[in-house]
This record gives C-alpha cells, structure tokens and sequence, in this order.
C-alpha cells in the first residue's frame, strides 16, 4: 500500500527549526501499515528536513545558530556569494542538511527514539512550505 | 516492480556539481510506476549526490566554492591530514552532504520541486563515476 | 517481505566512527531478498551513520577529527552553546551527517561500492547505541 499525503506549513522567521513530528503521526495514524516506510520530503531549495532532540529547546537553537555563525547569511573566510538574491547560505546549509528523511514503521509504530523530533528546516524564511508524506508498506 | 539501472558519468573538474536530472528522468520514463520512490546512489567516498537549484549556475559555484573554503583540500583550524592522498577534504564532504537520494514518484510523475534539480558531487575529480538508479512501485 | 531486526553497539569513546558494515551484511544474508533496499536507522540525537572508505584508516580519523575542529564541544566563531549538557556539538555534527541510509540491494548483494564501508557515528559517546536495520525487497 502507498499513501501520499502534502502538508503545508507557514515559517516565522529567517532561521528556525520547526517541529513536524505531530502533524507526520496524525497523517500516519490514518494507515493502517504495519511493516513499512515513511518518506518525508520538502520540494524546495532553502529549506531542509532533519531530525533532533524534542525535549530542551536550546538544542535546536543551538544547532540553528551555529550554522548560522559557520556560513553567515553575506558568506565568510574571504569568499563572496555570486547568486544575487542574498540567500546562497540558506542553498548550502539545506544541501547539507537533506531533503528527505525516512522513517521506519514497525509493529505499527514510527521507530523514531525517545528523544527525536522531526523538523523542518527553514533557512530563507518567513515562507509558506511544503511537505511532501509518503508512507508505503503492509 | 523493482527496477535497477547504473549511469556512468564523467566529471571534468576536481570539484564541481553536475545536474543529472535529465539521465534519472530518463530512465524514469522507461518505467510505468504510478507510486512508488526513485532512489540514486553513488558508489564512491570522494563523490556524493545532492539537491539543489537549476536556475541560476551561481547557485551551484556557490556551493561548492562555500564548502572549498570551509574544508579546503590541505585542511584549515591547524589540523594536518593524515590520509596520504591528498583527498580527505573531499571524503569529509561527501560524509556531510550525502551517497544516496530518495525522491517520491507521485501520480507517474517524480515529485521535484519547481527549482529543485539532482547533482553529482564531484570533490576529487575529474573521474569517471558510477551513478546506481533504483526505481520502486505499483 | 519486509525484516526488521535491532543491533546493540558499544562505542568506545566520545568521538569515533565504528565500521559496522558485517553487522549489516550478517544480518543481509540471513534473508532472501534479491532485489529491494537495506534500511539503518539510529534512533539517536547525538550520533549518524554515513558511509566512508573502508582501507586507510586515516580517513575516518581525518573525518571524525576535521568536524571536531569545525564544530568544537565548546562552540567557535563567538558562538556559546545555551544547551547545558555540554553536547551541542554532537547534536549538529548528527544533524548534518544524518540518522539514515538506504544501500540498494541487487541481484541478491548490497551495492555498496568496492571502497564503502558502512559507519556509525558517535559524537557523545562512550555509550550504548542501538541501531535499527530494515530489509525490504523480493
């Protein structure tokens, strides 16, 4: 079975990790797949998907502000950006991070940790994104 | 159905990004699948495979200049390689950007974004590379 | 079919990538599948899995150390971590490394490349860590 399902979500800022992890277990819990996959996956070039720590939310910040300080929006170590639109961190920083995540479903459960939370991460925001769900299996 | 085919492909430069969207929708269109994933792997350490812009190309030099800067071939923050070839830049960068992509088949259709193409991450070439191409579905 | 199996491994220190690919292949050869995918997950925020060279060892060492001077346990480039565990590092080092990967398996073998060995990362080790592995195919 393969279930396709699209989210849209509104970013508040420039720079922000969001929590997804809710809204993909809501898309879920409509299957009823046992054994299987599920596929996220933004269809955009400045903004990425991973996954983190779900309990402090320094943790994310921190990761949001680090990368931040490692390529700064007008770029650092003598290099000059060249794409006009002021944003070539935001197409670095999400190549590095990833388009997709896939998520193991086991005993209808989302194997995802006690301490992981999905994120989508906004680099050139505020934006509306979209968020592409697939989840095939069982 | 699973389907599985290999592209070969040849880099010109010791670093660059090489849009192989055209190639993988190539062999998409050979397939029927009406749902299912495209998944693309390189079989390599010093090569990896991204997502990013297909408009303007100085997206892509950004990047790939970006990331010469921060991990540059003979090392930086005072740390001397080990590996004696002269490549542990580029196997560093593979590491963080990634071997393998996994993009959604959607109503026949793969699901990129607008802006979005696939790239080949060439960080020691020019070479010949070895692209894998798995297609999954119904 | 679809196997989902769990691996538990001790890492020795607080930096280190650990070669775990005959784990994943003694697992691989315990099922039939000729043509699917092989899943690793680690349900962790503060370790990945990649994918890197399995001969020189110095390459691992130049990987694992390069990202330590890049994005050091105490922060750089002005930036104090507010997480207070002392850990940050190892949540962004995992972010941008990633908690996945997804090797083709094809007439019966996994494809991975003659020089790929399969990793996992551990950034705030010495620890316990499990590792989850799907098998799906034909």
């Amino acid at each position: 079975m393969i279930i396709f399902k699209q989210l849209s979500v509104k970013t508040p800022e420039r720079e922000i990790l969001m929590d997804i992890t809710h809204e993909v277990r809501k898309i879920l819990s409509h299957s009823n797949v046992r054994e299987g996959i599920c596929r996220i996956f933004v269809p955009h070039t400045t903004a990425a998907l991973t996954i983190n720590e779900n309990a402090d939310p320094n943790v994310i910040r921190d990761i949001i502000n680090y990368l931040k300080a490692l390529i700064p929006q007008h770029g650092r170590l003598g290099y000059i950006f060249r794409h006009g639109e002021g944003n070539s961190d935001a197409h670095i920083k999400s190549s590095l991070m990833g388009f997709s995540l896939e998520i193991m479903i086991h005993d209808q459960k989302l194997m995802l940790g006690t301490w992981q939370g999905i994120y989508l991460a906004e680099f050139d925001g505020p934006r509306y994104r979209k968020i592409y769900i697939q989840i095939q299996g069982e």
